[in-house]
């Protein structure tokens, strides 16, 4: 079994890098915070004793490799620890740090293992300051150019390339110089299922697709107390109603879909100017393929006669795009029986979050296991899983590594 | 006759100060911009020779007073040459340059006036980086007094006192020193009226009330992905939600009512986090006091069964409140009076917008001159007024002062 307080004060320790001054954890792909939590991570990894290797994506990976099966696939551990705004600590940061501690866990205990297993880091998993989110994974599956990942454009006008190269992330190796024999990642479940059904383990079976856009709509701006309701083209006033109609459309569904509108910006946004241009973000997504196009085709009609309705010009921009992912049966099968070889009780689950393992899916096969999350809260510095719980989840992350390092 | 191609130029310049890099014209309250366009017009009053006077809430006076006259009260023309973001040339700056023209013109002529005349640039009319706006004469006329006025926090943060004094523009003058006779503002009319009905001059009667306030929803974050539609509380979507209220209702009303939603804020603000809070601004106005009241109790009812249904936190500030404003009804007819004078045909008519005319009116008989807003656009760099509109709205003022001026 793992060290579980090594596990846990790791944990919290790298919940503290990277708070801004009013003590909201924030560490955004490519900024000062995540170099001070790469720089932890690295030490750690040193610490273990791991070959570090850092791609031009700025992945980091930890590799455990001895003489005698040096030359084989490894199995690969991964997720992240870049964080959205004002975040909790596990989200990603969990997987990594479960990983390292499985890898240690095993060396300490001499284990002579068929295969390298290796723990990776994977730049920008959230998306929140570069879209798309998973982008290092994706690349490193092949999914994205490598320059196309690195000339990504920031939501505060920065450029990835430029910041990797500045918080010296930007590595050496090639994106994707090892294939792995297969793919495992522990994760909290960032939902509401687990906690509900009392189910300590989820076998992730699925991950649903995801559609992100951005939206412009350009009105005209004018007086706030001159301009006839009548004669106003306001852009923020469309911006609400497109809102209305996503969170009504899927509230009304009785289906699974999602859509959110996360972010806003009106302009000249000002008191008593009508706004003349109003952006925001569409996050849509499904387990389905065929309802996340439906969707995705409702709103883009609805658009259509909101902008001859409104008379204004209103236009979409692709930020982000994922089909829905089946993982590997066999590897879920793999967590099903190392859950039930630690007396856990486990359930095969979708994931709604998106995740690094849908992009490594590509390239191998691949699965993942979820952790309970209280309250069904992520991406809220209220984000917790009870620490028995993330002790248990490592300990069937250390089963099933080592059922698949011995294949 | 005024000089025209003086008046003309003049505008053209003052139009030209505190663009952007963008070339847009951003003269904010205390900002740099603001000082540049300052300084610019002390440069012109001190060419025409006027006694020059800042007050300490920042207000510019031009004063012509001659031996013969200085004990008189005297009449005061005003207006502002601060700018919302992205302005036209013309709110404003017509006014009082207009007012500059006007004087110069009578000087040149070596007419011999019953009473000084005085022109004003108010601070903070717009009152975008500032509430409330029509600030400068607010304080003058002792509706707010000068310490809550200067101790104003911005939208940036920034403290309006310290800006003025950071700028130069903390003057020496208490305000209200100089009680006026009468006081005329010229201005455009920002709206659709004057240029539908063909009438180049418009004789404002009165001015509608007007109602700021900022709105916080309180929600709670959660992930885009994991959290269903049920378990939301989406402060994004209330603020939506009450933005559609407001225009809907108002549109609907069959009344002069309108409502402005300018300024909006998602917290975190990110793609996949379901907005914790959103905070925006409400601008209602109606020309009828009961009505306002009317409309700002129809949106605390809405806002709290808003709060019920969608359990969230709705908290409301106001930033601005003031009462449908009636003007002096001779200086009314003085300004008709004038119009038929010229040959100018003009009209009654109700200001959509705030004006400080409505301040200077709670200490001095007081009424406000209109000319025609091509489209009715204004807050917006398309507004345009022709230049013969211009310099007969600036005749009519002329005519207008030295009536006031003999009394
Ligand atoms: N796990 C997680 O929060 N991933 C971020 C990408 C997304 O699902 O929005
Ligand atoms: N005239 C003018 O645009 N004033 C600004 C104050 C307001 O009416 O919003």
């Amino acid at each position: 079994s793992i060290n579980a307080d090594r596990l846990l004060s790791r944990i919290h320790a790298l919940g503290e890098v990277g708070r801004d001054g009013d003590g909201r954890l924030t560490r955004l792909a490519g900024s000062d915070a995540d170099k001070a939590g790469r720089d932890q991570l690295v030490r750690w990894l040193r610490e273990a004793d791991l070959e570090i290797a850092v791609d031009r994506i700025g992945n980091i990976f930890g590799v455990w490799r001895e003489a005698g099966n040096a030359e084989k696939a490894p199995v690969l551990i991964g997720s992240h620890i870049d964080t959205v705004i004002d975040a909790g600590i596990y989200d990603g940061c969990y997987g990594v740090l479960s990983g390292l501690e499985a890898i240690q866990t095993l060396r300490e205990a001499g284990a002579a293992l068929g295969r390298p297993i290796a723990i990776a880091a994977f730049t920008n998993e959230e998306g929140v300051r570069y879209a798309p989110d998973m982008m290092g994974s994706l690349v490193y599956a092949g999914g994205l150019s490598l320059d196309e990942a690195l000339a990504t454009v920031g939501t505060d006008g920065s450029i990835l390339g430029e910041e990797l190269r500045r918080i010296g992330y930007a590595g050496a190796d090639g994106p994707g110089f090892s294939k792995p024999h297969a793919y495992v990642e522990l994760h909290v479940e960032q939902g509401p299922v687990l906690e509900r059904e009392g189910v300590p383990i989820g076998a992730v079976e699925n991950l649903q697709g995801i559609s992100w856009q951005r939206i412009t709509i350009e009105g005209v701006a004018n007086h706030a107390g001159t301009t006839p309701m009548s004669m106003r083209r306001d852009a923020g006033y469309a911006a609400a109603r497109v809102i209305g109609f996503l969170h009504d459309r899927a509230t009304a569904s009785n289906t699974p879909t999602v859509a959110t509108v996360g972010c806003i910006a009106f302009e000249p946004n000002a008191i008593n100017v009508i706004p003349a241009r109003a952006t925001f973000t569409v996050d849509l997504r499904d387990p389905d393929a065929e309802r996340l196009k439906a969707e995705e085709a409702a709103l883009a009609a609805y658009l259509q006669d909101l902008a001859t309705a409104e008379n204004m010009t209103i236009s979409t921009e692709r930020l982000a795009r994922f089909e829905p992912v089946t993982f590997d049966a066999r590897i879920v099968g793999i967590i099903e029986e190392a859950a039930r070889g630690r007396g856990l009780a486990s359930k095969r689950m979708t994931s709604g979050a998106g995740h690094d393992a849908q992009m490594i899916a590509r390239i191998a096969p691949a699965a993942m296991i979820f952790v309970p999350s209280v309250g069904g809260i992520s991406h809220n510095p209220r984000e917790y899983t009870a620490d028995t719980d993330l002790v248990a989840g490592a300990n069937v992350l250390l089963d099933v590594i080592q059922r698949l390092a011995a294949e």
